[in-house]
C-alpha cells in the first residue's frame, strides 16, 4: 500500500509523518489492548487520560513551558479563535492591536469587528499584495494583546522573528508553523494552531496559554467559549476529539523521538525549504512570489512564466505523483507546503521534476 | 487481532460497527486511491467532496429528508450547540421552552441562562430524580422553539413519542439517539447530535436544521457561531473534522445497506433493549432504574442489591470482557448502553454472564 502513496504537498490538511499513520493503521481495531479502536475509548478512561497528558506534557517539554503555561484542545479550528480572542480578553473599555499579514489575520480582526470590539491595525502588507512581513512596528501602549499570523500559508511569508511588543502579551495563530521550529515562548501570551499542517487531523486547534491570560479573561460567557472550561477540565469539559488528539500525539512523540526535537526540525526545515528556494532562484522559470526576507519555510510560493503553463505543471506533476501543488484558489500560482513531514526525498523528488519540467516547456 | 475485541458498552464514545473499522484500517494510508490517508487529503478535493456530500445525501434519504432541510457538521459537541441556539434564536424579546429531563438539558437550559435570554422551562422530571420523561407539558404560545433532549444517557429514559407544540418548532439534542429510529421531520425545526455515540467519533455534531429556521435566526454573531456559515458553504467555511465526517458516512452507508433503513434500526434497537429489560424484570436481582413507560433502547440503565456489588460486577464484567457498564460517576449504578452498533451477540452474551453473576452472588 504504501508504494502507491503520492508526495503530498497539500496546504492542510497536509501530509503526516507515515510512521504516524502506520500506528494508528496497526493499533485501530485495537488501541493500546483495550480491545477497543482509539474511536471507541471513553474520554474518561484512564486509556484516553494517557493520550491527553502525554500530548500536553511533549508539547510542554518540546516548547520548554513551565507550569504557568496550559495546553488545550478545543474544537472549531482557528477560526473560531479568532472570535474567542476578543470575546474573552476585551472589555468595553480595552483595545488591541492586530497586524495584517493576510487573509488569515483579516479573517481574525473581522471577527473583532462583528463582536464590535476595540481595535487597531497596526502595521498591514496589503499595499504589496502581502507578499512581505512588516517591519518596525508602533504598537499601541494600552493594548491588551498584540495578534499576529505567524505564517502566512496563501502568500508563503513568515515571521521570522517575533517584534518586541515590550509588555503587551502577543497572541499569536500558528496554524501553519507551530512545532516548526523553537520559540521563546515569554513574548507569548498565548499562541494556537489548527492542527491539520502540522500537528494531526483536522477538528482539533491547539490553544497555549499563559496563566495571567487566564486571570484576565471575561467569565462572563457561555461555558465552551471560554479558556477557563478547558484549563479547568484538563480540555475535558465534554466529550474532546479524542482522535485528533490521539493523533496529536502520535505526532509529537514523531517530533522528539525520530526527530530530535524542535532545533532539528527547525534545521531540517531550512534545508528543505533552502533547496527549494535556491533552485528556483538559479534560473528564470520558476519565480518565488514573497519578498526574500519573508520567505516561509512552510510555504513555498511560486508563480512559472503563464498562466497557462502553471496549469500543465500541476497536471503534469499530479500525473507524476506530486499532488496540492495548485496555489489557493484566492491568489492562484503554485505552492509546495512542506510541513515538519514532508521528507528530504520528496523536496529532491520535486526539484528533479520541476527542473524536467523547466527544460520541456521553456 | 479482530478476537482480542471486547464487548463495549461505553455510553459515548461508544462501539462502532466492526465493519467500518475495518474499512477505515483497510484505507488508512490510501483513501480512495488518492495516495493519501483520510487525514492528509484537502478538504478542497473531489476526494472530500464525495464524502461529504455522500453523508448529506445518506442523512437526507434516510430521514425522508426534502430540499428545505439543510445537514451541517459542526465542532464542538452538543455542548456547543446549547449555546449556539438561543445565540441564533433567539432576540431581546423572544422567549423559549426548554423541557428539563436530566443533565444535558440543564446544561442546554444553564447556557440559556448564561447569555441572558428569556426562557421557561415549562416542564421537568426533576422531582423523581429524572427518572421519567415528562407527559401532557403545557407549552407557551409564544415560545420561539421548544427545546428537548430525546434520550437520557445517564438516567436512561428517552422520548418514545415527542409531544405536539403546534405551531413552535421543537429544537431536540438527539446525542445519543439520532439514526436509531424512524423520525417524523415535520414537527422539528432543528435536530442535532454529538456524533460519538450514534453516529462516529467524537468532534463533529450533525445539524439538521430546517430552511424557516435559517431564515429567522440573527446574523449579527461571529461567523463560526452562526447556522448560516456552514449552511452556505456545506459545512466548509473552514476546514472540517474530515475524518469525522468521513467517519459518519460510512457508519450511515452501513444504515442503509447493511442494517436495511431506519425502520429495521429500529425493530432491532426494541429488540435488543427487549431481551436485557425482560431479563431484569424476570428476576429481583437487578432492577432497571427508569419508570417503565420511559426506558431508553439506548441505555439501560441499572441497580444491584448493593453498590459493593455493583462494583463487583462491573470489575468481573470486565475480567470476562464486557466494558463500559459502570454508570455515569454523577448517579453511579450500572449502566448498558446498547446504540445501532451493538450486537445482537453482545447482549446475549451480556445476558449470559448476568445471568451468572447473579446465581454466584445472590
Amino acid at each position: 500500500m504504501t508504494q502507491q502513496r503520492i508526495y503530498n504537498f497539500n496546504a492542510g490538511p497536509a501530509a503526516l509523518p507515515l510512521q504516524v499513520l502506520q500506528e494508528i493503521q496497526t493499533s485501530f481495531l485495537n488501541f493500546d489492548n483495550s480491545g477497543m479502536s482509539i474511536t471507541e475509548v471513553s474520554h474518561r478512561s484512564s486509556y484516553f487520560d494517557n493520550v491527553i497528558n502525554d500530548a500536553v506534557e511533549r508539547a510542554k517539554r518540546l516548547l520548554n513551558l513551565d507550569d504557568k503555561f496550559h495546553v488545550l484542545f478545543i474544537q472549531g479550528g482557528a477560526s473560531l479563535q479568532f472570535a474567542m480572542i476578543p470575546m474573552n480578553f476585551l472589555s468595553n473599555d480595552d483595545t488591541a492591536d492586530y497586524v495584517n499579514t493576510g487573509t488569515w489575520s483579516t479573517k481574525a480582526i473581522n471577527e473583532a469587528k462583528i463582536l464590535n470590539k476595540n481595535h487597531n491595525v497596526v502595521a498591514s502588507s496589503e499595499d504589496r499584495d502581502f507578499s512581505y512581513i512588516p517591519k518596525d512596528i508602533q504598537f499601541s501602549d494600552n493594548a491588551k494583546f498584540v495578534h499576529l499570523t505567524s505564517n502566512n500559508t496563501i502568500k508563503g511569508t513568515q515571521f521570522h522573528d517575533f517584534p518586541d511588543t515590550k509588555e503587551v502579551p502577543i497572541i499569536c495563530d500558528m496554524s501553519s508553523d507551530i512545532f516548526s521550529r523553537p520559540l521563546d515562548m515569554e513574548k507569548f501570551g498565548m499562541i494556537y494552531a489548527g492542527a491539520q499542517k502540522n500537528l494531526g487531523p483536522s477538528g482539533t486547534c491547539m490553544v497555549i496559554i499563559r496563566q495571567d491570560m487566564l486571570d484576565m479573561a471575561n467569565e462572563n460567557l457561555p461555558s465552551m467559549l471560554k479558556y477557563s472550561t478547558y484549563s479547568s477540565k484538563n480540555s475535558m469539559y465534554n466529550t474532546p476529539p479524542c482522535f485528533g488528539i490521539y493523533t496529536i500525539d502520535l505526532v509529537l512523540k514523531w517530533i522528539e523521538e525520530e526527530m530530535g526535537g524542535l532545533e532539528k526540525v527547525e534545521a531540517y526545515n531550512k534545508q528543505k525549504a533552502g533547496l527549494l528556494y535556491d533552485y528556483m532562484n538559479s534560473g528564470s522559470f520558476y519565480r518565488a512570489t514573497a519578498q526574500k526576507d519573508s520567505q516561509s519555510l512552510m510555504n513555498v510560493t511560486f508563480r512559472l512564466p503563464s498562466e497557462d503553463l502553471e496549469k500543465l505543471f500541476v497536471a503534469k506533476a499530479m500525473e507524476n505523483g506530486f499532488g496540492g501543488l495548485k496555489g489557493h484558489r484566492s491568489v492562484g500560482g503554485c505552492r509546495a507546503s512542506i510541513y515538519n513531514a514532508a521528507t528530504m526525498e520528496s523536496i529532491n523528488a520535486l526539484i528533479k521534476f520541476m527542473e524536467s519540467f523547466a527544460k520541456e516547456n521553456k
